[in-house]
């Protein structure tokens, strides 16, 4: 699959690939379209987020959580302390306030999400340490 | 276009045809999926949407505002004093606190979206008087 097959099917814009002051924070390439800005009076940006095959992000948490709705590919979701949860598109996933955990794309994959930041009047993510390739070499 | 043809391309679960008890806000059938349920601590309940061709919804306001995701099919809002904004997949609509509105379908299509009802925690949606068949007969 290509990355502009995935596009299509992803239904929202796929954006730019992001700044390099951000993508020490990734593993690979990654494209964010905002859809709704930060600070307005939502308290609720929203991004389309696409990750290229094998691309997650670091441990991070965020004050306020966040959900996930997946739009295409096939992913992980990974919460401290708990097995990954295996993504593929129409699947939530609930991030309570303040856990720690990490998404992003299988190996063999493109994956594309949106990120819903709720509560984001309560701050900014925090960003943690990476994934290392041994946990993510485990996932099939 | 069928109804199941539209769920499978609007990625998320199409759910149930609403309750009696809602349908009197809405001119036609609609089915709603909760993705994210409402009192819990995003405090920004989602849901997808379908609406059959032709049905809307009653004029109606947020107090915290409302953003939807528009995942398949072709549709309207209309913000009270504005003209109608016709919608496809991929657009956004940002709906502020308080103002009186209503979304649906066209007359000749099915329609779906994510309803992301932001801020949630200042209360519920008022709902008010049905649009017109003469306002909506006007659109095209």
């Amino acid at each position: 699959m290509t990355s502009n097959d995935l596009s299509d099917s992803a239904i929202f814009p796929k954006g730019m690939e992001i700044p390099e002051i951000f993508s020490e924070y990734f593993s690979g390439k990654v494209w964010l379209s905002m859809l709704v800005d930060r600070d307005n009076e939502f308290n609720c940006p929203i991004g389309n987020v696409t990750f290229e095959p094998g691309c997650r992000n670091n441990w991070h948490k965020h004050p306020g959580g966040q959900i996930l709705l997946i739009t295409g590919g096939r992913g992980y979701y990974r919460e401290e302390g708990k097995p990954a949860r295996e993504l593929k598109a129409g699947d939530v996933v609930e991030i309570p306030k303040n856990v720690k955990h990490w998404h992003g794309a299988a190996a063999d994959s493109w994956f594309v999400h949106l990120s819903v930041e709720t509560n984001s009047q309560l701050g900014s993510v925090e960003w943690l340490e990476p994934v290392s390739d041994e946990e993510y070499n485990k996932l099939k």
